[in-house]
């Protein structure tokens, strides 16, 4: 049997199932606005937002697995570009690019220049320090891990803080070698 | 001038800007379970799901003009089919049907039978008084108040709880007037 080709971003974001983005964009917001009462704090804020986004992403590698007929990569070169080209496709409908790499092809950047989540969002004085997308960041970090990579990611340009793009560095601090969780004769 | 004519549910969704529907699901669900974690009373995460839902609504409304050019529906009959059967579309993706009116044509409800929201979810026994869906009926009561109509919306039948649907029971309180908030002058 031929193998599956791997799909375009815009054929597996054409065949998912969607919903209104502004829809998407002002509960998100909601979220934010809901952390910031509950927690004060803007680190907490954060910290909250990548958790959550964690345990989505780890979730949301299987969808993604499951629809874009991506299989394993042969290096993380290759992972930063699927993630920028069919993720983002597949989940924000926009496209990321692969930049700044560092010279063992450990470090990258992730650069988004149009981000349905920041829309109609202007930050108050008072949330300086809020990264306001940074659910993106503990997505990208939980899916990444359930295929066995260990990354940080920082931003490093914030368009709610004046910069001219959204800007994420990705750091590959560990492979894992995949494992069985569980024996063969269980 | 022709007028223009308003668009369906289907026609206005395939024009809208769209993301993933399982990212929003997943998304939708960290909010709840986060409220649980730090509201702890199940009635209050109903309160506050209402809440956000409402404060989501008043801006969905402006969106929701913009792109259906639906114009002033001559009564709450009309009012309630539109909301099924363009808003609940191009906003969810699904449509609702619109039955049980009361003899004064003040109180209906609106059925759905797949909701994107509840995909992969199920209640633990401790959150059996959830309305997980709350947020829905707070976006719809948000949205009718900026069209002058007060409405009281509640539960009737909910699949997270075992019934077939979901059932939301929509009543008509009152409908103010329009008026402008400023005068010719100013």
């Amino acid at each position: 049997m031929a193998p599956v080709a791997p799909r375009s971003g815009d054929a597996v974001f054409a065949n998912v199932e969607r919903v209104n983005a502004e829809l998407f964009t002002l509960t998100y917001g909601a979220i934010v606005r809901q952390l910031i009462t509950d927690l004060e704090e803007v680190e907490e804020v954060n910290k909250q937002l990548d958790q959550m986004g964690y345990n989505i992403g780890i979730r949301l590698i299987d969808e993604f697995l499951a629809k874009s007929n991506v299989s394993r990569c042969v290096d993380f070169k290759e992972t930063a570009e699927v993630i920028a080209k069919v993720g983002f496709k597949m989940f924000l409908g926009v496209t990321a690019s692969v930049t700044n790499w560092d010279a063992d092809g450990t470090s990258c950047s992730l650069v988004l220049e149009d981000n349905p989540l920041v829309d109609f969002v202007e930050l108050p004085d008072t949330c300086q320090g809020l990264y306001y997308c940074n659910i993106l960041s503990g997505v990208i970090r939980g899916a990444l891990e359930m295929v066995s990579m260990k990354t940080e990611i920082t931003w490093v340009r914030d368009m709610l803080r004046g910069d001219d793009a959204f800007e994420l560095r990705v750091k590959l601090l560990k492979q894992v070698p995949e494992e069985y969780p569980y024996k063969d004769d269980e």
